[in-house]
């Protein structure tokens, strides 16, 4: 646990640990054991440090440990003071290249845990005035760690974090429904047929048709914000399995008050610690509430990516803002590349609501090791949609225009038009000349004048926007 | 549309609709339209009738939906009257047989819907005093589905369906629970390891682990609940598209009002019918809680079948009630056979899940087209989870019981105890015993004792299973 | 084990296994064994009878087996007699309805295996002039099983099975991809717009269309044949974990090629049995297969129902032939139901892959426990996909006609036709003349006639079908 | 398309497409369309150059395409000159900082072709002494480009790609596998229980164990290389939807030919272009491929963590190499970190799949426009599959070491041995003992020989090793 790098000499330090010693980057603020896990995970290439919010939240649980420690005597004040200190600058978006180890890692954690702990020890110690690795002063272990397990610090980290990612999320889709919202005013008179099962079906607005977008995500607004409530409860003060063993009395309860004054959020120790360490339960609800908002925005986007099919040869109802040229062979085409970029994204989330299924399921005894993986494709799903939400409301909604003429020409020609008759000239009636109008060419409209069913006038009453696009009485 | 099946003839009558005239069953109260269903869709083999609710379900709406036309004068009293008798005789459980379609078909639940509207129809027709097909006095369209859709109709028995299922999943996680909850009591003082990572870890009891199995199953009671509500927003009154073309004004709040009535569950109308009409969100999030309890019932199960390997030669910390032999060349082996099928059913769920994602993201525009699979795979999920469930509790909970013996004896020879000696002879001493411990095979208690570090007393006192599975003041 | 069971007595019979006596159905030619696994597994529903050729595969091995003992001297000669006339009938079809145990259960197959066991002992027993149950003369264990584990006999039939499936499975792929390819010869020359990310891209023929979808499935074909050489390794005779413990040397050699002979395919003896008996993998490959062929059926019946769209407000380009009414309220509509249907059965089979999936991965040691689930989920996939297919073809593909002017239609409107000009009046050009079409709504081969670029012959002889459908060289 | 760039200049230039001008980094050598791409898409923070491999396959599809565009008479020598110099320079690990887009994408693969195209122009203009953008003498699509469009250029790179990285993941996995091979013939001779259900089932070596793992992965070595086969098939020169419009006769014969000897593998031209321009069965069948690995080595990790549990209150038949501290609150605890964390990798894979499934489903006509997430996956599952094989080798399995003591004993004392018994003293005996042995705890042997059912040297006999471990007679 010596270190003996100077400013000369930028090499390497020693750092010894149960396994023997091991040599550190000099200037690494981490320590060994960050330094064994690096070299044992080389696999996804994506370390902890791309996700800002979890460091901060482990930040914020080792701030909150070291105040209760503190609180109970174990923790002089001093060393207290060190770790205030790194934490608050962590907190603040310093040092966070510091925490190397892959998203992907055996151990259930203790290396990101370790990772903090080092990191947070070797800050302190700068702080302090000593040299890195000077442990004896400021201890990863004893120290920042004290009274926690990786079993407990580290899923209240997640937890945190992923309430901190929490905010973000909700804005960009709080954004994306008010952009879908604004298309549905605007569109509000602007009169389409309907399509089930790709078939015409019957008039309603382009208005009717955002609004729905609209509303289906702002459904998910409360229901993230309710599914969120869950990530509230933690298992701070559990260590290893939840019994608590060798966190003192009281340490649990004062942890966690301070952990809610230190993240601003109110967090809620779990009543069954024990349970609390190794359910993964929060985790898959939460994975399930992403996918099912991945799914929402995948089929809305399906939905733009068909409506504006054209520009000839498709429906060609709506018409997304050109964002790049669409093709290096075929001139003039423009793509929808925004909406098509959403739904690969959806599948991804779905793809990891997979992942973070399987490794709750594969949870053993009294923890669940797989939690590494669980928590890097929720934080990745969570960020991926709201990168994807903004994507689409700046590059794609934002800038949809309705093609009117080409709505009012569809419903226009539309077999479709007849069950609008139907209270007015009978369903067998309306059968035929479905019928003959499919057969012919000719329009319904003009089948039923030619017939003398009814006349321009009552056409033009009944037909009327207002009165094709909500209930009416069958006068 | 005639019928001339008299009691010697027990062929077929002959029906007619848009595509022509067809046979069907003279005995058979579906109709037509049924029939051509059944022709075109022969995948599953699975018909309406494997599940019940659903089928109640059907005919809560149709008789809710009957009783609203009536009061808005558009069903006349006495085809009401018909339709009311036939309705609670369904509900009652007669003519399931009559529900024949197979689960998956196209046509966005149609067949499903007519298949109810022709059977109600026959009914009705039957206490009218008239023959099968006469359609004239009683019309499977005109009046069962007067005001209605499939695509309201439809999604809203699927959704009455799923609440009727509710009670019965909710009475069975309940009772698991219980059932878990009692050995969590009688194994309160069963002192065992408990292991993270597969490793020993630190001593806890047997009935903190069994009570943690308790905890996790009885989150979800309330969980469940809370997702029954989003499946009582209904689209009844939106017809085809969610404008409620040809539906009167006040139709929707009626039938709304009435299905309440007759499901006996407060029902609610969609505030945004076209949305309600598409969307798919509840079913995915529904069927995302169907999936976490999976994951939680099948980490049960994989724990059980771990704490109970052996007899010899795995951990035997308990045994389970043998239900069947074990195999038929290795005398005297017994299985878990029962866990063993849990964890197959579950990922049967979550391969549901996944039918069920996909078809939710591939509906399109106004409808979502693949929405009998949604129903068919929710149901199959809910039917399965309550079945295992009671299977679990029934053949394996109740009958397991602790091998006390064996529990203490891992806890004795264990290295992890040296973990509740950290706060009494340091963390630096309890490196090195455990280590030596590892390699000579010698016990840690021993080796502390030999040494000096703590006497026979000192160490019965931190020992003490009261002291060893709870938090303690590190002394 | 004893049976007083006479004609007028239809009650049951006691039979008696390690776990002590259980009544039995008098008439009932499965055992005690069978009876304790209907007992314990009430879950899905189906029974093994839902799969015949999986019945089959058991009866076949069963066969084999009894042959190789003989041979070997371990079975005499009149109970293989016995159990070879019991086995025979089985794979005639007869005594299906007796294979009733539930086909997700525990024990790994061994409920499975020893309902096969007891049924051919109890049709032995007739066969030799003895009562049901009367095991002393021919027993389920002793002579049926003879030198067989669950865990070697279970995994062969489920292979064994399989195979007998292929040939159907593949049949109906062939014919499919033949009626595939009759419609690319009927549309070969009807010239439509191809779009790309549902843009108009550049002209094409409906028949090259219809060609790529034979195509594509054509290759599966192949695939499935060489997936199928996967199956024909078994691991019979490697008895509860592949090292062959109680059964004789050269029984497995013997009972391969026995096998080999029932089954009428080449069957091979795994070269590793140890590795055999636990490994999914050809299992997992396969049911990938499976889910190859569902994408691609799924993906041209996304097509289909794009094309067929309309029959005003879409694409237009193909009829589908009608199959049902498609809307008990919109009079006229028809629906593309068959290939909805075909949509959600691609999304099941998708589902029970991964369902495979997670039991494959969840195995452990020397049996992968998770097998009923596994082989479940494989026949029925393979049956939903025959079944699928050959709905697609009679009730859809068949009966397809091309909208042949409206085809023509979306490509003299389109845009993308400058790009087959692209080579004659450069990109810029092409470019301008896009934008300006667009713009404007005049046509792009006015334009470039308006502009002098080329004119009518030269227009005419470029968009000659034969030269817009295939490379030409830009002369 | 003007650059005004010096050295002084460290800005921007401005370059413009059909949608204007765009600035881009002064000394980028991408362009307007890149720049835009990377502006539209930030949702991975994954850019193309994380994958060498696929950036290497763009640049030798450019360098095939343009050398067949020059014998075609279609692109200058000069021009043919630079674009050779920029590919190789590309291919020899160069520039790959400058492939910018984010692996996810719109546009099916655009950006990445254009990303490419620009790349090389500017790498081709700078060898032929213009300024970056000076498109004029070596333009991105007119020549770059020439006659390809994304869509067969694309998708033939990622084929390249894919190839260029088989040799690794091959090599890889040959690796693991003789890395097992070997601990195979090291543990020849440690008799171990085997088990079945996590049950004693019957005894076997551990050599046999390991064995088995390396004959299951090596299954995959011949597998992976048939797949293979399939990614040789590539569609270029099929252009925009495979009828090749725009590419001159013999372009796509002479392209193949020239790619073929660019890449050292065989490259075949698809039978059907336009089949081969939509179909994504290769991704999802190579995909499937991967799933298959990930499963088999999660399997295994699965089985190495349980048979090294304890140390104390396990199995504890293997000890696995420490590589690091496993507990900052447990001292002395070492997990099986490296196991764990190929379980992760391996769910994530699995995860990955399900993305490449639906991103293939959802393919519509003409082209899938999904590709990018289909390449992204499969090159992130490849990678990690090869980095997980790798790490479990070196980290792992070498290392581990046989508990040869504790093998033995879990066999002495276990009930299994009956199993081998069985032919000698009886089924019926063997069951009795059995049953006896686990009521008292006695032994079984030592219950046959108080018996008298077999003596000591008769026991020895049957139970040495060679007698157990595979058939023998039974005498």
């Amino acid at each position: 646990m010596t270190t003996h790098n100077t400013p000369e000499d930028q090499g390497t330090r020693l750092e010894k640990d149960l396994l023997g010693e091991l040599a550190v980057p000099a200037q690494a603020y981490y320590g060994v054991q960050t330094q064994r896990a690096v070299n044992n995970f080389q696999l996804t290439g994506v370390p902890l440090s791309h996700f800002p919010k979890f460091i901060i939240g482990l930040a914020m649980v080792k701030q909150a440990a070291a105040q209760a420690n503190t609180d109970l005597g174990l923790l002089e004040p001093r060393r207290n003071e060190a770790i205030q200190h790194a934490c608050r600058r962590i907190i603040d978006g310093e040092f966070h290249d510091q925490f190397v180890v892959d998203m992907i890692q055996g151990g259930a954690g203790t290396s990101t845990n370790m990772n903090a702990n080092e990191v947070i020890a070797n800050i302190g110690l700068e702080y302090l005035g000593h040299a890195k690795g000077a442990y004896q002063h400021l201890h990863p272990n004893n120290d920042v760690n004290c009274s926690q397990s990786t079993n407990d610090a580290y899923p209240t980290a997640i937890r945190v974090g992923l309430q901190l990612s929490h905010q973000e999320l909700v804005e960009s889709l709080a954004a994306l429904q008010a952009s879908l919202a604004a298309k549905r005013d605007e569109f509000a008179d602007v009169i389409k047929m309907g399509r089930t099962q790709l078939q015409d079906a019957v008039p309603m607005t382009l208005g009717q048709e955002f609004g729905a977008y609209a509303t289906t995500l702002g459904e998910d607004i409360e229901r993230i914000a309710g599914m969120f409530d869950l990530l509230r409860e933690v298992n701070l003060g559990g260590t290893a399995i939840g019994t608590g063993l060798n966190a003192p009395p009281g340490y649990a309860d004062l942890a966690v008050k301070h952990l809610s004054e230190v993240c601003g959020h109110p967090i809620r120790l779990a009543g069954d610690l024990i349970e609390a360490t190794s359910d993964m339960g929060a985790f898959v609800l939460f994975s399930g509430m992403t996918k099912r908002l991945a799914v929402k925005l995948s089929k809305t986007c399906n939905d733009l990516r068909l409506l504006s099919s054209g520009p000839r040869a498709g429906l060609n109802e709506i018409r997304l803002p050109p964002q790049q040229p669409g093709s290096s062979i075929m001139p003039g085409k423009v793509n929808p590349v925004i909406p098509e970029a959403v739904n690969q994204t959806a599948y991804q989330i779905i793809g990891n609501d997979l992942a973070i299924t399987m490794a709750a399921e594969n949870g053993q005894l009294e923890l669940n090791v797989m939690e590494p993986l669980i928590a890097y494709k929720i934080f990745e799903s969570m960020r991926l949609l709201r990168r994807a939400m903004d994507m689409l409301r700046l590059r794609c909604i934002d800038g949809i225009v309705a093609n009117r003429e080409q709505c009012r020409a569809w419903v226009d020609q539309s077999i479709g038009l007849i069950t609008a008759l139907n209270p007015y000239i009978g369903y067998e009636n309306s059968t035929r000349i479905a019928r003959q109008a499919l057969e012919t060419g000719v329009g319904v409209l003009e089948l039923v004048q030619e017939e003398g069913l009814l006349d321009a006038d009552q056409l033009a009453d009944i037909l009327r926007p207002e009165n094709m696009v909500g209930p009416v009485h069958s006068g």
